[in-house]
């Protein structure tokens, strides 16, 4: 399994150590990761944190260069927002832990020619759906329904 | 000119005034303001509070019921990441102040059913304008340019 996707899975067990939403983040530049996060709903009131804008916004502001030589790791299939801020900074590259308990907009991120890699790993999948089954309006609340 | 407007363009002014990148919103629900925001690149260095998402987080963690009531008010056409934002929580409508300086995401809001109205108002066009001659690779920075 690549390290980075470990990292990220790493992130999304913190924030569900925390109570919070299980998803984690990492942005990784020239293989290093820049900046790691996750899910800061429950943590920070935060409407507009999921994992990949926490670490988007740990990451600190980077020149457009930056963010093309950019991998993004995130346990789940990034929704509407986070697949905004991938084609905003024209992140060329996406790997995704799952998409079975929730697919997001990955079509439309392949459309407009990002990278993307879905792993089906098995705990991230085990991980959401606990969550999921533990406190579903929650969940509901985070994609909008 | 529609009150609530005034509300978001008075937001992007501070923004002016503290230095930072000129662009407000406001989010409205039943008749009342219940976000309001502007862009934080400088005054935070953060990467993902555009002024669309400065007044999404203010408004606080919400259930999807609110969000489609509610119309979104913003100086500048949004990035593809505010786009993003208002398709997850699906927004019905959004009244922008111009998209003279800026072209965002409209096309892809209204194939998704969103009401856009485009104002061309001219004090934000003349503030942007202003404010791009002035910093330039700030405003690169902020559209990942």
């Amino acid at each position: 399994m690549d390290p980075f996707y470990l990292e990220a899975f790493s992130e999304a067990q913190k924030g569900y150590q925390e109570g919070g939403i299980p998803i984690g983040s990492v942005l990784v530049y020239r293989g290093k990761v820049i900046g790691r996060g996750h899910n800061r709903r429950v943590q920070q009131g935060s409407s507009v944190l999921h994992g990949e804008m926490d670490a988007l916004e740990n990451a600190g502001r980077l020149p457009a260069s930056v963010y093309r030589e950019c991998v993004l790791y995130t346990t789940l299939s990034p929704c509407p927002m986070c697949t905004g801020a991938i084609l905003l900074y024209k992140i060329p590259k996406v790997v995704i832990g799952e998409n079975i308990t929730f697919l997001g907009s990955e079509d439309y991120l392949k459309e407009q020619g990002v990278e993307v890699e879905v792993l089906q790993h098995g705990p991230s999948i085990a991980l959401m759906e606990t969550f999921i089954k533990e406190k579903p309006f929650l969940w509901n609340e985070d994609i909008g329904v």
